[in-house]
């Protein structure tokens, strides 16, 4: 955890800071940090309210039960004591089962990197932002939009890792439909190992896909699978395919990955109105019983797997039945899931989402939404925090510039404010006196350097300085930038004998596949 | 205040609202609210932060004092105990003489509005949001940039008698520099009460522009003088000359408002690093220090005049001076602005403010941070919250549609959640199933229209429907949506006696300035 008094200010000529500023593709970032929200939690539900919709949604899993579709979790969770009906993929749930098993989640935990200055602490204050995840399609200006592709995902890795603020490959930022399905994954992982240094996040869909992860991590690491199990690496995220049902490589890869000892952000696909209820209660109330049962579904196969409770309710178009993000009804359910994951001790996921098909006004106003709420809702991981587009459709190379500022914003306004005699400055004031200025002053000269945020990609200019220089709009910019900093871009230091051994385990794995 | 179950959710066909839902060209909105904040205020500053700031700022007052560049109010305070140096405009006070004048602030008020379903609370946990005011430019896309002017004044007031969300004209939305100066606010009063009826704003830059706006809402509210006193309906805002120097007309202005016992929102313009320290600490003292000594004089020329405390510190861009708005020393000091005003049970005002020069993807992140750590930091009025843009210099129509459209998600954000037996729908959960979905559920059907936000701006459609449609970013949408919304306006009722009344005022006031 940071300094909690890393604020910019009240340092006279201070030294750099630990890690310094990056510099990518010229320009001036916030510095690597492991980010503490210093804010209390912004509260919609009063404590009554969280227990309403804690006991309905145990009532759910206990009257209505969850389709789990895979043999092997339903003989497990029978096991355990669960009530599944014989030749049916229902299970039903005594609450007493679900809150035994959600007790043995660790209230916090830590995601080992590759660069071990990148590891990051999940749980308490915690805040930590993810890249786009899942995207099927991509875009930038100059080739628009276009079907996901392995140079794309590349560069949106490149991106990522330039960044500070981005701290974790939040899934494959876009989907690399030009590589063969079965193999994909293991040049996605190499990717992910050698383009960057952050963690990263293999998707639980079959078990092959996780055994891969697994010994990808350990050799890109230089552990053993057994070192994994108490060193975490990698995080999966397993949606429930709402309402109240688990697909099966969603099971098979949640098994694998508790078996090895990694993390997963259990995220119900709560869409009100549509896979959910239409009342937000009713929402939260679904997402809650998805998340437990599946949560407690994991600390079964192994008591004390890392595991975060994630929040994606919001809610459709009633017209059109359109997905809308970054809405007042997500607003709110983005609070209101902190204060559920917060009830059972879990760290809470949210994320940064929009609708929007050009990352224009509405792109930015609506990733605001979700993101104030997102760090006022106290969401230990922000996934899709920089690039997502479309709801999810589209990974936006500019989007991710203009979110890298949203970020830098929102890390920056999480840092206290130093409250002492040198910085609440009345010498100055006495020095500068009514009517004057403090651009020369002595209290002035000494910090303006790094007194405030400089933004990467806000222009401040003077109207006519801006129409001079091309009026160019904030995407314009955005564009120049990304394409600056892929430019510049160098991959971090990686020992080639790791990347030879981990093209030899991918050069075996492709062959075996190639086989069957 | 309006009922605090007011949430859209949990009502099986439940009645019209309270005053409906206006239709503004064709466009569903929000309902008229007078709204309330229910949540927690984000603080940023610990408790001793709070109290260390408080004592600097009463240090400052003691030991360098404040220019007052007004003779009689200089008489004033040295009668009430200031210590006023004879030649010189600086006044020093102790603190006791600060504490006990702003005591006698009241901690909350009503402003009365011509319409009185449009009258308005401050204090405790109710926001209000007003125009953009003060802007020398207006722009659209049509038109582009240009100097202020009475047509596109007129227009701004009605975009926001238009939109229920836009609950005050924040002063002159732009400045109609083709109007005689020394007559203008007669004509600017005269569109305010005409064209809306809504609570205003008259500057604060003379004694006889404050008559004058006293006079004609006496008249255009059927009342005397003496009645406003008790029930006013004007809100100015008297802005220090920073840093410690307050200006004579402002002087003038605020002792004739107090007077006549209208409402002043003090407001020290303190851009950190330019006008008050580069330290976000010291900007904060500096603006409480101005905003106490200029409290404590109102109170002191007329006990229990209703005030607001105003935050507007913000920070320059250290290369080049611009000010900049919307970033995070701006948003921490509205959460601290905020806990300073609670501290002396005064309400507060902050801004929706941001430095882009065109409405994309910029002006609206900026415009959110402002508006989050607004809305966040519990502001009573939100000054500029429709329409700005360029730092203050520009009123952009476009911009006006995007900022109601982040006011709406706001207010609709600040509803809380209904959350009992309906809402937490497990029978419609139970009729559903696992694996289904609720579009057709008698649950959602009973509750579909009403159950979301409706955008009036955001476009959800998908890409390719977008597409065929024109590709529209939501700035070419802002602009035929106002214009839409401009093309169906009908001024409020109001009795032809009062404007002819308001008229002949008008008009005899004209002559005399003709004749002067």
């Amino acid at each position: 955890m940071t300094d909690q008094r890393d604020g910019r200010e009240g340092r006279r000529r201070r030294p750099a800071r630990p890690g310094g500023e990056r510099i990518a593709g010229g320009i001036k970032q916030v510095p690597w940090r492991n980010l503490v929200n210093p804010y209390k939690p912004v509260e919609v539900l009063r404590p009554e309210q969280v227990e309403k919709i804690h006991d309905s949604s145990l009532r759910v899993l206990e009257d209505i039960g969850m389709d789990f579709l895979l043999d092997e979790a339903r003989d497990i969770l029978a096991k355990a004591g669960a009530k599944v009906e014989p030749g049916s993929k229902r299970v039903r749930f005594d609450r007493g089962l679900v809150l035994e098993a959600i007790a043995k989640a660790p209230s916090s935990f830590r995601l080992h990197a590759r660069n071990p200055q990148h590891s990051l602490d999940f749980g308490a204050n915690s805040i930590n932002f993810a890249t786009v995840a899942s995207a099927p399609y991509c875009s930038d200006l100059d080739r628009g939009r276009r079907s996901g592709n392995f140079p794309d995902y590349c560069n949106l890795v490149r991106l990522a890792q330039s960044f500070n603020v981005i701290q974790l490959i939040g899934g494959y930022p876009v989907e690399p439909v030009d590589l063969p399905p079965d193999t994909r994954h293991l040049d996605c992982y190499h990717a992910n190992i050698t383009l960057s240094d952050r963690i990263w996040h293999p998707y639980s869909l079959s078990r092959q896909r996780i055994w891969d992860a697994v010994e990808m991590l350990a050799i890109a690491r230089g552990v053993t699978k057994e070192q994994l199990k108490t060193e975490p690496g990698l995080f999966t995220v397993v949606n429930t395919s709402s309402p109240l049902r688990v697909d099966q490589p969603m099971l098979e890869g949640l098994i694998e990955m508790a078996r090895a000892g990694q993390s997963i952000a259990v995220t119900p696909f709560t869409l009100s109105g549509a896979m959910s209820p239409v009342t937000i209660a009713g929402a939260l109330t679904q997402q809650n019983a998805e998340a437990l049962a599946v949560i407690a579904f994991a600390q079964i196969v192994q008591p004390g797997t890392p595991v975060m409770y994630g929040g994606f309710t919001s809610n459709v178009d009633m017209k059109s039945g359109a997905p809308a993000f970054g809405t007042p009804e997500y607003a709110r359910a983005a609070f209101a899931g902190g204060q559920l994951a917060r009830r059972y001790k879990i760290p809470y996921r949210s994320s940064n989402a929009n609708a929007c098909n050009v990352p224009d006004a509405q792109a930015a106003y609506e990733s605001m939404m979700s993101l104030w709420s997102a760090v006022m809702g106290h969401a230990n991981l922000v996934l899709h925090a920089a690039g997502w587009m479309e709801g999810g459709l589209v990974a936006s190379f500019e989007k991710v510039i203009i979110d890298v500022e949203l970020l830098q914003m929102m890390a920056e306004t999480l840092q206290p404010l130093v409250v002492d005699d040198e910085t609440c400055a009345i010498e100055a004031m006495r020095e500068v006196g009514p009517g004057g200025h403090f651009f020369g002053a002595a209290h002035t000269l000494d910090r303006y350097e790094t007194a405030f945020y400089q933004p990467i990609l806000s222009d401040w200019r003077n109207f006519e300085s801006w129409q001079e220089a091309g009026s160019q709009t904030a995407l314009q910019r955005a564009n120049a930038l990304y394409k600056k900093i892929l430019a510049e871009y160098q991959p971090p230091p990686l020992d080639p004998a790791i990347d030879e051994a981990l093209k030899a385990y991918i050069a075996k794995r492709k062959e075996a596949a190639a086989a069957a």
